[in-house]
């Protein structure tokens, strides 16, 4: 009983309790994964010489594992390898949140926020399996497709590894919370959904072909 | 006419500078508040004990100051307003980029990266202003609407200012570059362009009135 709720939620931690609106914190994993599956990118913040660095990158995740990618000479990705603490951050905004008092304009969003030391992949299956991986999470389908990694171009990519271990999730959904004795004013209150929309493929010159299915029908997991 | 030149683009500083494909670096002061603008939520980078956090919020500009805001006991804001430096990252996707080889795919996007000091707003016109402009931020024309904060609401309310100085974007527009030799595959290849969509107002229960135009036509700048 309790090993199977071990395994459905992470422990928070001193840095991933959530204190402020505590009942928004969620340590889901499902959750905690759908979130990472669905952001195309992440925001890696780091700190070199106690001076704080955040880059956006591309991300993908294999199991409880985050994988990062890039040049090897990629000052993010090198700073990481030299076996210093990160935070990784992924936000997904699902609404505008319009209140009748500008104090309680929110926003409906799901934050993922990670820490932990990332270790450089060695191993050259690991390697491949991040780097197939995070074509999939480009596009669920493509790896069928794509010429896959020639010997020289694993070397010349930078993989590394993040346990999922210590992180937490937020959510902010429904209406705007407007305090009682605003709720006779004249002002339209509600919420804006908002998602990531997808456009019809563009093709670059010389292609023939019909997109494939998995661009024109396009989703996120 | 070094004056007007010095007005249009930011210096890049040593970190600000972009080493990795340079040609994608931009200082230009127009593309970087229309990104800061166009974007809803920053990812706000900080160090404690040389530990990094990276925290999603809502951001708003006038003119060359970037204004964060929340709660006075929100661990993000009150460690910034503690003196420590801040970096701030925004990031719009507008395409993923499919090549032939895994390895040249890519996302085109445009990632702004600040860095600086961010301090408290003490000043109660400087406040408003702010507070204003991030209504603003959530939808133009909101601000006309909406219920102005109280006396009490500005004071439990931590507004900080972020100097927009030492900043740098980078683009990456256009489509694939894969290899000569890889250009004879038969691999579809192209961009799927990706942009914020915004559904239909719903409105809270109770609310008779039409949304407004600034909601069911809604854009970013």
């Amino acid at each position: 009983m309790c090993r199977s709720f071990a395994r459905m939620e992470y422990t928070p931690t001193d840095r991933t309790k959530i204190r402020r609106v505590p009942e928004r914190a969620n340590y889901d994993r499902e959750l905690v994964h759908g979130v990472i599956d669905e952001a195309l990118t992440c925001s890696v913040g780091f700190a070199v010489d106690g001076k704080p660095w955040v880059i956006p990158t591309i991300h993908t995740r294999v199991d409880e594992t985050l994988y990062l990618h890039g040049a090897p000479a990629n000052h993010m990705l090198k700073s990481l390898a030299d076996g210093i603490e990160t935070c990784v951050s992924i936000t997904l905004v699902d609404g505008l949140v319009l209140a009748r008092s500008a104090f309680k304009h929110s926003v409906n969003y799901r934050p993922v926020v990670m820490f932990g030391l990332a270790t450089k992949v060695e191993d050259g299956a690991e390697k491949e399996t991040a780097l197939a991986a995070l074509v999939e999470h480009v596009a669920r389908g493509r790896g069928a497709d794509a010429r896959p990694p020639t010997a020289n171009e694993l070397r010349s990519t930078l993989v590394l590894r993040l346990p999922i271990q210590e992180v937490s999730a937020k959510v902010r959904s429904g209406g705007p919370l407007d305090n009682e004795e605003d709720l006779g004013l004249d002002v339209w209150a509600g919420v804006l959904p908002c998602t990531t929309a997808y456009g019809d493929p563009l093709a670059e010159p010389g292609i023939a072909a019909a997109a494939p299915g998995y661009l024109t029908r396009y989703g996120r997991p």
